[in-house]
């Protein structure tokens, strides 16, 4: 009997729950021995609950889990960093082996924990941290023991992406639209992490850690939002044959990464385009192998679960790749830099722009296409440039800017 | 040292060559062992390779090979089904591990070496034998450890994806699309397999038969070509909103399968619509778990000798789902049935239909929608119905037929 300590049952928690109890007998064919969930952590105990549970199977106590001696792998899926981090660092000194989806605490705190698992012997999986029920986490390792990796892409956030979705599709504002994610339960009461690309950037951050062997913190990431994308903005972009995207993309070049997260104007007959509502995309790249996407649904109950199974499955049949593991000695701490490319600009302005040096630097180093000039709106797209250009650009109009929103073009 | 004995050096076995040996150091860190291509099996040891080879390393002789004790894993990619099934079952009996990118030995004997693989305790592993540098079979597995596989669908012939992309997007004719294919030396002098579905329908039998649990022969799947297309389809494709596609498809609905491998109109802004040139995607799709797509190229040297060496690694590192494959036990030969849908039909005629019957059984079971009934030609679109039908019908007419397309709608 394998027996498993899982810490939280919300919604994923659940989907684990069931998973392993509706396919028990399956899995016992499938490993020879049978699997089974044997203690919850959970905040409180008399919560009236979606899945029937064996009395005595709730704690509110961790180290109940933690210390159990026949409790060999830990799934942890109470989110937020500082209990889990706590709860995953006893584990694995505990020799047990842990099974996550949690990608802020992996974001903050994969280089100790990586080789905390080396050292105590233990795995740590975390295959349902970046795009819910797409396997990623495992073809990336795969991928990068076999070629160079020079590239990660993708939309990996399904909030975000529903908005644009709707803002698109169905002409709705910003707001419209983020208000019916809400109500969908799409997006949470406060949605500034999916948002504003933080959620983004914390998976960017681990994908972009494994696949370019460096420690890279989500906070060094550069990261913008989709909240002040206008209606006006979408119209253009439509009449240039573009939709847009909240894109993270790693690249490594010689020893530089550089890695961002912001809106992205992509053409409309692009793969990436195709990616509508909640669903993920990655892509990989890189010589010789080429390129790879992954698509699927990037969060859900049981597209999670299934993710965090996954995890189980190789842990207990020792499919997880050990020695492969090995090498993936992360470097210190590495800053990205800024991605670079052109920008489709838009600044509503309070009055005429008088200032003759910033009109000059305007025409002189900005201005590739003039889109808009009309009624106190200025709308263009640019020659090469990355956002800190763009700023100081912006800064410089301070006083007759009231709005401004850039995209990059994904070309 | 682990030594690998190699059977065919054309171009998937000269990449495997170049990956291992360029590769050296890496793999020998990653692993903790060195390894090495030992013995290469050829037609002519004196042909001028693009690698350079130490002396002796060719042998005319499998059984130089397949007899070594030293070698422990044999990869096979010498293609064509006799001699590979030969070696393939010696190496097996022989209690070595073997990986092959050989579609079309596993589509005719996969039942028989899975089972001789199990007895004899070695690995059979063909990553590359569906969709080239994508990693398919393996998450395949994985996914229907956790979930019902319900459906699979592909483009999975880069062949016939590229002339449709050419006939599609430079109104090339299907003549002059493959002429350019084959100059190109992505379509082989004889080019009926990729392009009539052939090689199609053995990659979707290695699917169905892992999801399915079951034995599925490819030649029990229906196949029909992209060969008689012509630019007045492509035209009434475009002005529908469509794009037209070579799509392998099998769904199971409760103890039956369906599968067929047909030209199939998808709209055009759907992922697989954006699947072009020599570009492969395959989409999994079950309860729970959801819709999973992958993406990559499904041919080429460095992406399928990637997926053989993924394979290597697995074996190596012992990282490859040996009990999970356990489960894999395949039901006898299932034979599917054809996929039902509503078809886009074009017939050139040779005169005024005056069979007043074939025309009453037009109206009254076949036409959703006329497009076209002039100048010699009917062009409809029908309700549901199946190619079995569709031929039943052109065979009514068969004295004013000249010509005929068909091509399924997906909805």
């Amino acid at each position: 009997m394998i027996k498993i300590g899982l810490l939280g049952l919300g919604t994923v928690g659940t989907g684990v729950y069931q998973l392993i109890s509706e396919n028990r007998n399956d899995l016992k064919a499938l490993i020879g021995e049978e699997v089974e969930i044997s203690k919850i952590l959970v905040n409180n105990v008399s919560k009236i609950r979606e899945v029937e549970l064996e009395k005595g199977i709730l704690t509110l106590n961790p180290y109940e889990i933690l210390d159990d001696p026949t409790i060999n792998i830990i799934v942890e899926v109470i989110g937020g960093v500082t209990d889990a981090y706590t709860y995953i660092k006893y584990a694995l000194n505990n020799g047990k082996h842990v099974v996550t989806a949690n990608k802020a605490v992996i974001a903050k705190h994969m280089k100790e924990l990586t080789s905390l698992s080396k050292t105590s012997n233990s795995a740590l999986l975390y295959e349902a941290s970046v795009g819910g029920g797409i396997p990623i986490i495992k073809p990336l390792r795969q991928y990068k023991n076999m070629s160079q990796v020079d590239e990660i892409k993708g939309i990996i956030n399904g909030t975000s992406n529903f908005i644009l979705s709707k803002m698109i599709d169905e002409s709705m504002s910003f707001d419209e639209s983020l208000s019916l994610a809400q109500s969908l339960g799409y997006a949470e009461a406060d949605p500034t992490d999916d948002v504003e690309g933080y959620d983004t950037a914390r998976k960017l951050a681990i994908l972009s850690s494994i696949a370019f062997n460096n420690s890279i913190n989500d906070d060094s990431i550069y990261s913008r939002g989709i909240s002040s994308i206008s209606k006006g903005d979408i119209d253009n972009f439509k009449e240039m044959g573009f939709t847009v995207k909240l894109l993270g993309k790693a690249i490594k070049r010689a020893n530089q990464i550089a890695a961002s997260v912001e809106p992205v104007l992509i053409k409309e007959k692009s793969m990436l385009a195709g990616v509508n509502g909640a669903f993920n995309l990655i892509a990989l790249n890189g010589a010789p192998l080429g390129e790879l996407q992954f698509y699927g649904q990037g969060a859900g109950k049981f597209p999670t679960a299934g993710a965090v199974l996954s995890d189980i499955l190789d842990i207990i049949t020792c499919a997880y790749p050990k020695e492969i593991c090995d090498n993936n000695d992360l470097a210190t701490n590495t800053t990205s830099c800024q991605l670079s490319g052109r920008y489709y600009i838009r600044i509503n302005l309070l009055g005429e722009v008088t200032d003759e040096e910033a009109l000059k630097y305007i025409d002189e180093n900005l201005i590739d296409t003039k889109i808009n000039s009309s009624k106190g709106e200025l709308t263009l797209l640019t020659k090469e440039t990355t956002p800190n250009e763009i700023q100081k650009f912006e800064k410089s109009l301070n006083k007759y800017v009231e709005g401004c929103f850039y995209a990059r073009i994904d070309e």
